[in-house]
């Protein structure tokens, strides 16, 4: 007697990642990621930099729960995994009970494939595209009827900047109030079609080790940091108001002053901890020199440098000052890997005026850049990651 | 008819320097050098460091006021300069009207040299020494009655760090309250004696070249930082009343504690600032890694670091400790100067366990060392700067 094949459940997101204008740092709640701040973020182009990920089951899988990262078997029974996983079975458990012709996926292993399109080694912040993607493919797996403020609850307990990567444009992170962290949630400031012309340049810093892991720093930060509450507390929500008023208005002045004072007063939050952690390096400091040179060369603030929790520069522009940012980067940094494709239509403008020095050290310290801008969302893609040979070979 | 040779009066001083453990910065009058907030110093010893100043004058003298610093003309109109010149002239003037029988020296010019027996380059606060042997020379000059205090209300108006510079041993400058700056003074927390084990070793960094002056970026953190005034308000207040403890306890774990988080919270302000300001480079960096990886490995704090406005690092420690702390770096930088005469019966210790990264950046940041302690406040000495054949070259 012949049985019918098993079938295979399965879902594909590609998701971006997200770089703050407003930083996160400090968690009140470290189980349910809660953050002692508010952030904003703006979304970057998937076309550049995306996490695909694919999340299938199926009643002949025989494994437990897998997930393979870029070819990799990644541990998932971590806590921060298994939140992710359990309120999501949770709400789909609550799906089969009030439908019961649905067929019980919320019993069945998973499994997850994950692929990157950029290095991990590059010090991009992969994971907040990947709990994104991971949180979308398996809410789409499952046909789970939330909405994306509310998967964002469940993206936070995995990565707190995840929550930020499900939508696209400028996003906030509002860090609520409720000790549950139900309220604790992202939302769409703008789309990203409200202002579509946010261009994003990174510098990606050679040799960008994180001495410090984002999750201790932050813990030692709040343990020690004697400015801390007060960035907390005073200054940040006056930034989140004037921020979302920039970006409400398309002010790129004050939302470059904004960047580059909020990058600046995290990092120095980082060291005034006790041990200081510093994630700029002499670098990343030349990079800010020379942003500061090209704006006061052009007598307005057309690029804003921004730092997350590494060396590498994130350097947003206008497309309108393409050139004038990005051209001015190009005429010393032509030579290192990323102008290929739309850099090359970029025109090198005379470095004349910048400080030498700072070139020197860019020229020297900079392994390659990444042109891109802001994105939308995460998106549904019917390429999968999994073949249904997968059920063949369900202890790989 | 012979004229009776015209008389030369002159007194010399030789100053310390002060490296501040709770640091000076932001003036609340940038004219009176007042403070934004209090701060502690520890005197370091003139054997190493050191202003030699004689001040002189003469009915002969047919010059204006003249300074001669490191065999150079100084600009002496400067407007800090001139309100101690104006202000020791006051002193005097009410001296010579109290009693008529003085020679009335405020009248006459002044010539002044001064010589510093460290680099100028290798950036260290000579601003502190420099002004502090100024105005004590003159005030021994004009034989006035005022107490160091006094003259620390004077020589603050020279350079705001200079104040503290009159006193030996651990002193503390209060920002006091009034307008005039009449409470803004400098006391002696306690004398040289009551601590004398405490040592300091400077590591002078390569290229030490100061991008911001510190007056112009006080200015700029003060008009610009969000995190300053909460630093000046409320953390350097408890860090006052916190060192004046460990100082008078001579407990050195608090001392350490409390120097080095408030090295990191002073330059968390100054990178707050916009544009940011950077004191510490990669070199510096490498050396708060070594420092906090030989307390590590002590298993109690037995050095602390403190960085001025420069990369240069200074570290403090016990004598007790001097294998330990000052052992252990010239393990890997015996090669530079400054070992020589005291520094050759310290004992090398193993580097193992520290940080080969900041070994090898220390190696190659490092020009020198300079080995010294706390010492004493400034003193008169007959050695004179100014031979009587100054009469003769009245012009030069």
């Amino acid at each position: 007697m012949m049985t019918e094949p098993a079938k295979l459940y399965q879902a594909s997101v590609i998701a971006p990642v997200n770089i703050a204008v407003v930083k996160y740092w400090g968690k009140r709640d470290s189980v349910l990621n809660l953050p002692c701040n508010s952030s904003i973020s703006v979304t970057l182009s998937q076309d550049d930099l995306r996490t695909h990920t694919t999340a299938s089951c199926s009643p002949a899988y025989d494994t437990k729960d897998n997930l393979v990262l870029n070819s990799a078997q990644e541990d998932i029974t971590g806590a921060r995994t298994q939140a992710c996983l359990r309120e999501l079975r949770r709400l789909r458990a609550i799906l089969e009970d009030t439908n019961p012709s649905l067929p019980k996926l919320s019993t069945l292993p998973l499994r997850i494939v994950s692929e990157n399109n950029f290095p991990t080694a590059a010090g991009l912040a992969s994971s907040a595209s990947g709990f994104a993607a991971l949180v979308s493919a398996i809410a789409y797996l499952y046909e789970l009827p939330s909405s994306l403020t509310d998967l964002s609850r469940i993206a936070r307990q995995g990565s707190g900047s995840a929550c930020r990567s499900l939508f696209g444009g400028y996003v906030a992170w509002y860090k609520g109030m409720d000790v549950d962290g139900s309220d604790s949630i992202a939302v769409n400031i703008k789309p990203a079609s409200h202002w579509p012309t946010m261009r994003a340049l990174i510098l990606v810093v050679s040799a960008a080790k994180k001495n410090v892991s984002s999750t201790t720093g932050m813990q030692t930060t709040v343990a020690t940091s004697q400015l801390f509450k007060y960035r907390a507390d005073e200054v940040v929500p006056h930034v989140m108001t004037e921020m979302t008023l920039a970006i409400r208005d398309k002010d790129f002045h004050n939302f470059a002053r904004l960047t580059m004072s909020e990058s600046n007063n995290f990092h120095a939050t980082c060291l005034d901890t006790s041990p200081p952690i510093f994630y700029l390096n002499d670098t990343s400091r030349a990079a800010i020199r020379v942003v500061e040179d090209i704006n006061q060369k052009a007598g307005r603030l057309v690029a804003a440098y921004t730092f997350d929790a590494g060396p590498n520069a994130v350097i947003y522009y206008q497309e309108s000052d393409e050139n004038l940012v990005a051209g001015t980067l190009k005429s010393f940094l032509a030579n290192v890997e990323g102008w290929e494709g739309k850099g090359e239509k970029i025109q090198e403008k005379s470095c004349d005026g910048l400080s030498k020095d700072a070139i020197e050290i860019l020229r020297v310290g900079v392994s390659r850049v990444i042109l891109t801008g802001v994105g939308e969302g995460p998106r549904r893609t019917m390429q999968s990651l999994i073949s249904v040979d997968a059920l063949a070979t369900n202890n790989m």
